[in-house]
C-alpha cells in the first residue's frame, strides 16, 4: 500500500492521490526518457529522518539536471501530508509494515509532460516491507561489476550526471539481476582504473582497527559516486564516538583485508558484506551492531 | 496531439487511451527507475516505416534487460490502431502535424508496476512536429563530448545495457541540453580510448569518395552503439546502387576530413553535420540528396 501526495500549487500541503488508479501522464519525461531525479529515505513514527541531507541531495541532483525543484517547505508539507495519511490507513489495518511504524519516503521529480515545460513532482510513502532489515542483518555476498567510467571522470564530463541521482536506473537494476543470476545479493561498483566505487542503492564502507584506532573509510566523492546521507551521518556520529575517518580511493584489495564492510544506505542501514566475488571476509557482529547504535542514535537526533 | 493504444490481453488490437489523462501508474518501474525499453518509428500515410528493424531490435534490448515483451503481433495491431485513430483526427482538423502526413510511433515497455511483475506496454502516435526536418535539412553543429566508456567494453560488461535502447536516457538528455548551451545543435558521443560512437538520438556516418569510389561507414557495433535500423537501411540501399560500405573503429579525424557525415534517425532522417567542436567540415548538398532519396526509396519499400 502506497500513498501519492502531488506537489501541487493548488495544494499548499500537497495533493494527495489514490495510488491504485493511473496517475502519471503517459507523455511524462520521466517515464519516457528517465529524465528526473528522486530521493528515499526513511521515517519513524510518522518522522523523516535526516531530511535536510535528502532535500540537499535533491537540490544538487536538480541543479545537474538542470530541472528547478519545489521549494523545500513544498516537499516538507507533502512529506508531512503523506506520513499522517500513512499513519492513519496503517491505524486502520490498511498498513503491510514490519510492524516498527517505520516508512519509505520517496520524493520524485521529472522534467514534467513533453512540451510542458513544469515538472512533475510527488512523493510516495509506504510501509518498510517485513523482513528487508532482518535479511539485510544476515549480511550480503556482492559482486565487483566494472561500472566502465574512470575515476577522474566525473568533474570533466559533467553530461554524464555522476554523483546525481537520476531516475534512470536500469544499469543499477541490471547490475543487480546480473548478480542475483550469478548467485550473489548484492553489487560493488568498481570504476575501470580499479577503484572502488558505491553499490547500486548505496554506499560502501569499510572499517580498519590498527594499534587500537578504529577508522571508518569510504570512497572519495570526486570518484563520481552519490553522496552518501547515511554515510554521512554514520562518520559524523562515529567521529563524535572517536572513531577516525577517511576517504578513498580505495581498491579491492582494501576491501578483502578490512575487519568489516558494509553496504549502506537509508532503508537497509547496515548490511554486512560477508563475501566478495565468492571468496568469504572478515565480518565482525560486533562492529555491526556498534556501528547500527550510532546510526540509529545519529538519525533519532536528525 | 498524441494519440496512446495500451497493449491489454483483454483488447487483441490494443485499448485507446486517452492522451489528455493520467494513464500510467506512480508506481511504475518505468517511471520510478527508467527501467523499460523503446522504440522510435516513422510512418508515412498511415504505414509505419521498417518495423520489424524495429521490432528485432526491440526484441534484443528486451532482451538485454530480462523482459518479456508483448508478441510481434500485439504490438502490430496496437500500432494499426493507433495510426488509425491518428489518421481519423487529423481528418476532423484535431492534428498538428506538418502537412506531410507523416507521424512518430513509440513503442514502450516497462518492467511494470512495482511488484506486480507484469510489464507495461503501450504505443504513442502523434505527428511530426512542423519544421523538424527542415531544421535537419539546413545542417547541425555538433560537440564531441566523451561518454566515458571504452569502446571494448561492451561484450565483457553486459550489465551496462550498451546497445539495448533503454528508458534510462537522462544522459542522453544532460548531453544535448550541454551541447546547446554551448552553441551547438546536437552531440556525437566518443569512447574513453578516442573512437567515434553515435549521436544521443541517432547514429554517426560518413562519406569518402576515392578514385571514384563512393563509401559509407559507420562504427562498429561492437563498440557499445545501438545498433542504427536507420543506418542499415541506407546502408543496404546505398550498396545496391554501387557504394561501398564500411565499418569502424573511427576516430575524429576521420569525420574531419571526409566528404560528408550526418548524424541518422528514423524520424530526423539524415540530418548534414556543419560543424565539430566549432570548426566547419565539408558537407555537401548533392551528396546529403543523393543519401536521402536512397533511403526515402527504401523506407518506402519497407
Amino acid at each position: 500500500m502506497t500513498v501519492l501526495v502531488f506537489l501541487d500549487p493548488e495544494f499548499p500541503n500537497g495533493r494527495l492521490a489514490d495510488a491504485s488508479e493511473p496517475q502519471l501522464m503517459a507523455t511524462d519525461l520521466g517515464a519516457t526518457r528517465g529524465d528526473g531525479i528522486f530521493e528515499s529515505m526513511l521515517a519513524v513514527d510518522g518522522s523523516p529522518r535526516k531530511m535536510d541531507a535528502h532535500l540537499d541531495r535533491l537540490a544538487s541532483s536538480a541543479q545537474a539536471l538542470e530541472l528547478d525543484p519545489p521549494a523545500r517547505g513544498d516537499w516538507e508539507r507533502a512529506v508531512t501530508t503523506a506520513l499522517a495519511e500513512l499513519t492513519r490507513r496503517e491505524g486502520t489495518g490498511e498498513g503491510a509494515g514490519d510492524g516498527t511504524g517505520e516508512a519509505i519516503v520517496k520524493l520524485l521529480l521529472t522534467r514534467g509532460i513533453e512540451g510542458a515545460h513544469s515538472p512533475t513532482a510527488w512523493v510516495a510513502a509506504s510501509a518498510v516491507p517485513a523482513g528487508m532489515r532482518e535479511r539485510a542483518a544476515d549480511g550480503v555476498s556482492v559482486l565487483l561489476l566494472d561500472r566502465g567510467y574512470d575515476s577522474t571522470l566525473a568533474e570533466r564530463a559533467p553530461w554524464l550526471l555522476l554523483g546525481a541521482k537520476t531516475l534512470s536506473y536500469a544499469v543499477n537494476m541490471a547490475a543487480l539481476r546480473y548478480a542475483k543470476a550469478n548467485g550473489a545479493d548484492d553489487v560493488i561498483f568498481t570504476s575501470s582504473d580499479g577503484k572502488v566505487l558505491e553499490g547500486p542503492t548505496s554506499s560502501v564502507i569499510l572499517a580498519v582497527e590498527e594499534d587500537g584506532v578504529k577508522m571508518l573509510l569510504t570512497p572519495e566523492l570526486e570518484s563520481g559516486i552519490l553522496p552518501g546521507t547515511t554515510q554521512r551521518a554514520l562518520f559524523d556520529a562515529a567521529e563524535a564516538a572517536g572513531w577516525a575517518r577517511g576517504y578513498g580511493p580505495l581498491e579491492p584489495a582494501h576491501l578483502m583485508e578490512a575487519d568489516g564492510v558494509w553496504l549502506v544506505s537509508s532503508i537497509r542501514l547496515l548490511a554486512p558484506v560477508t563475501s566478495i566475488d565468492g571468496t568469504p571476509i572478515s565480518s565482525s557482529p560486533a562492529l555491526t551492531e556498534e556501528l547500527t547504535a550510532l546510526l540509529r542514535g545519529a538519525l533519532a537526533e536528525g
